[in-house]
């Protein structure tokens, strides 16, 4: 079983066992995981970068958890392949942003 | 090689060619992770239930993925085992909500 | 002394009673205007509409509060004035939105 | 007639006119205040903090114009005196960070 299939069937479980499928419709799940970002960036919230890669590492470990468990739930929610649909919008991707204009450039793709 | 090390190789290799990897310090990436997600919610706003249920999949296909693709270069970046983190996380939020207090309920843990 | 004024005194009080101009520079306050949005939208999280217009009132008043705290101050450190940027934001919805097409519909304007 | 209560009823009378205050529950408009608070975060993207006060002044504008309208709908939908309950907030975050302890330090309240 690869590592996403063996993750998103804990998290069923975990879900499942609390009988919480009921308040996993789409809008929310994607609620849940703007929330646990937030919860994410709030550990960085008002540090510059330096005092940021100093943050405590278990701490971004579970925010981030938070984050990826919400997303896979959602995933699986409407059967989506996760490694499929990256690999897709990688593709997509390179199209919005060629190495020619992009390499070493932050600037969102509707400025290049 | 597992799915989520398919994917991140995937997802480097496309910063690298860009020589992006200067802007992917750990509190740009948590913020590109909230941009993501609000996008993703962005799809459902103003709509009820329903009306979310048949929402563009395509769409959530993409906002979806450009969460996920900037939470597994952020797990990256720390050297974070996805699985185990996530899975870590589950362990803990099993004794948040105990299946006998949480189970059909949608209340934090704080408010069991 | 127009309300926004009185508050927004009230705001730069606080933060230099406390020293904190010195974190509050726009990306930060920005960041931390998106955190507090998060903690107003966890009041409703799993919640379908009915149960939204159930949640505590004096809650959403603080979560409220703190979003339009750190907008007031992004607002005052730019020197925006506040009303009439919102009534120009306004003024171009309008061309965004033209009654024709937007009345009774919740579509982005890109959609219309 | 207060600078808020003139911006509210311009907000109101826009609303209005496009028939969308059927749209306008508090979760939905909880969900549009976190949306429009991830489009002002984005104008700041992966720029370091010199970068950051170099963005452009209109989009601020413009991105905190609407956090502010929705934040000013929320309240308006609730009876909610904006100035009240900022201060109210203010006074309860003395106590949360007496200047004794918070004086030029960025930290939580929970970790002061």
């Amino acid at each position: 079983m690869s590592d996403i299939s063996e993750i998103t069937k804990a998290l069923l479980k975990f879900r499942d066992e609390r009988d919480w499928a009921q308040f996993h419709d789409s809008k929310n799940l994607a609620t849940a995981i703007s929330i646990e970002a937030a919860e994410l960036n709030e550990l960085f919230l008002w540090k510059d970068v330096k005092e940021s890669e100093k943050v405590d590492i278990q701490k971004i470990k579970e925010e981030l958890a938070d984050v990826l468990a919400f997303s896979l739930l959602l995933a699986n929610k409407h059967g989506f392949d996760v490694k499929t649909i990256i690999l897709d919008k990688i593709e997509e991707n390179r199209r919005k942003y060629p190495i020619s204009k992009a390499k070493g450039v932050s600037k969102k793709y509707t400025d290049l």
